[in-house]
């Protein structure tokens, strides 16, 4: 669990994508967000007050994150004078990138030193159950997609957002490093090995109050080869009350694969209900995700009514409409 | 990849069952089974040459396979001078134990010495590819169940058998540590890391010739919530022209999962073929195996006629009856 609130360090990221991780702090946790740093070169802005690493201690901050991603996704070398003097400064370093923040020895003296932590978060702890498959009390609810990278995370964090705005008690479950770094906590599931994946999202998602609702961030899909043993360890370990169907209607191959085609919502919903009845016979298929960032907003509105009419299911788009409707569908 | 021929290490095996690994060697690599080496107390035999290490060595023993378990399944501290005197000897060691080979100090100094290896076959190499999905050319078959533990190895391991006496291209293909420790080489699939699976399977199952087969070992069950994902993972790695379903029909619930029962022979078609399709469009169910072990032998062949006719497919008991007629059913 990060401690809160952070400095969102963007080093010399070279556009506005490459510092996605901070930009999806200060979108879903702002009120953690307490400013950004850049380095000389960087064309990342988050609008949020520049600070110095002695700026941001003296505010208050108490971890630094990693929110950029440089050109092959590794901590670069002259980012390392500012990570250090973070550390210095008492302020933990968190990051979700390839190479670790444990194998930087100045960065680990200084840390040392400092008794702050250095949280690599694609790193899983090595201590997750096997899972046992039986019911826990509250709800949960998983995002499933018809190919990976097409909404899932954006799903599952828009519906929390919709349900503390309205005091309903929900929590995200974030299941991927991106997803970690947004939400301070979370499990890798994608480095964990494979007799633990089941077990570490049951860890994720324990006993809780019966009107408490788990949004649980979904990784890979049932339908693409390479991830699939991952998202049925999702499916089976998060026991989920309610399933989300998400698509991107324009994608032409699954993502990766260009020998694979996409599977229809209808084939999505048969085979992710037919796996999730085996640990939850009551589950059920509550809504349509659609990413239609890639239509007109008048060809999305046409594909949303007319999907919507084919699977007899609200579908919206979160980003353009908000997840509001998809919380009205959750069962009570 | 093993170097063979082997001395079976049975240490101080309670009882024959825990010997079952250095069994297996035995009953179904008895080329590679030179002799066996017990210790006093030890209740379990092969009825293999009893062997020193120094006779074995003389008799040109490569590896020395710690072929048993003592209780807790970990390397005892008795084992560890007989161990490193087969090292010294110039012997690999193979184990598939929980603690590790390469832990013990004494047994590493000597291996380094002698300039031979220590296998722990639990443990992953760290390298397999993502998995990509494409047809590679010859055939393959993997074993499905209704549970874990049900008989897949043994079937595999059967089909292979008939198939090489028949002089048809036949490869078993190990996925857990006992058929390693069998065979000599595969992937210990449990122990990989959730987004390679599927790429070791891949990688365990090349392009081969157009008839040969890969007998693919199975893991868990599409079926049991600990374990499903590995399921998975060998259904679209394992990319099968043909599934086997094994089944015992006295089992009263899932292993371990005292809450969960047994699904039929027919979901387990039904969901096999879903998840195998979305790989492999032409993949089929070509025969029933039972572990009819718990039944008499006219309990077991009523059983097997009864399934046989219900299920439209041959079932067999392949120790019973052989795996004669599930290889007859592959597909040219």
């Amino acid at each position: 669990m990060l401690k809160t609130p952070y400095l969102l360090f963007l080093g010399d990221a070279p556009d506005q994508l490459a510092a996605k991780v901070a930009q999806g702090v200060k979108d879903w946790r702002p009120e953690f967000a307490l400013g950004q740093l850049r380095l000389e070169g960087c064309r990342a802005d988050l609008r949020l007050p520049e600070m110095s690493i002695a700026d941001a201690a003296a505010a208050g901050a108490r971890t630094m994150i990693v929110g950029a991603a440089n050109r092959g996704g590794v901590i670069s070398r002259n980012w390392i004078e500012t990570l250090v003097a973070a550390s210095r400064a008492g302020m933990d370093i968190a990051s979700g990138l390839h190479n670790h923040l444990a194998d930087i020895p100045e960065l680990v003296a200084a840390a040392k030193q400092s008794g702050t932590n250095l949280f690599d978060v694609r790193v899983p702890r090595n201590d997750y159950p096997i899972a046992d498959g039986k019911p826990r009390t509250g709800k949960r609810c998983l995002a499933v997609g018809t190919d990976c990278s097409i909404g899932k995370m954006y799903t599952a964090l828009a519906m929390e957002k919709v349900m503390r705005a309205r005091a309903m008690k929900a929590s995200f479950r974030a299941t991927g490093q991106t997803g970690i770094l947004i939400t301070g906590s979370g499990v890798p599931l994608d480095a964990v090995v494979a007799d633990f994946m089941a077990g570490a999202v049951e860890w994720l998602t324990p006993d809780n109050d019966e009107d408490h609702w788990d949004l649980i961030e979904g990784q890979g899909s049932l339908f693409h080869p390479s991830f699939s043993g991952v998202t049925m360890a999702l499916i089976h370990g998060g026991r989920p009350d309610a399933l989300v169907l998400c698509h991107e209607p324009t994608r032409t191959h699954m993502r990766g694969l260009p020998h694979y085609t996409l599977p229809s919502l209808e084939e999505l919903r048969e085979l992710s209900l037919a796996t999730a009845r085996i640990v939850n016979p009551d589950v059920r298929v509550i809504g349509i995700s659609v990413n239609t960032a890639a239509l007109s907003p008048e060809e999305a509105r046409d594909y949303l009514s007319q999907t919507e009419e084919r699977m007899g299911l609200p579908a919206v788009d979160p980003f353009r409409d908000g997840a509001e409707r998809l919380v009205d569908s959750l069962p009570a």
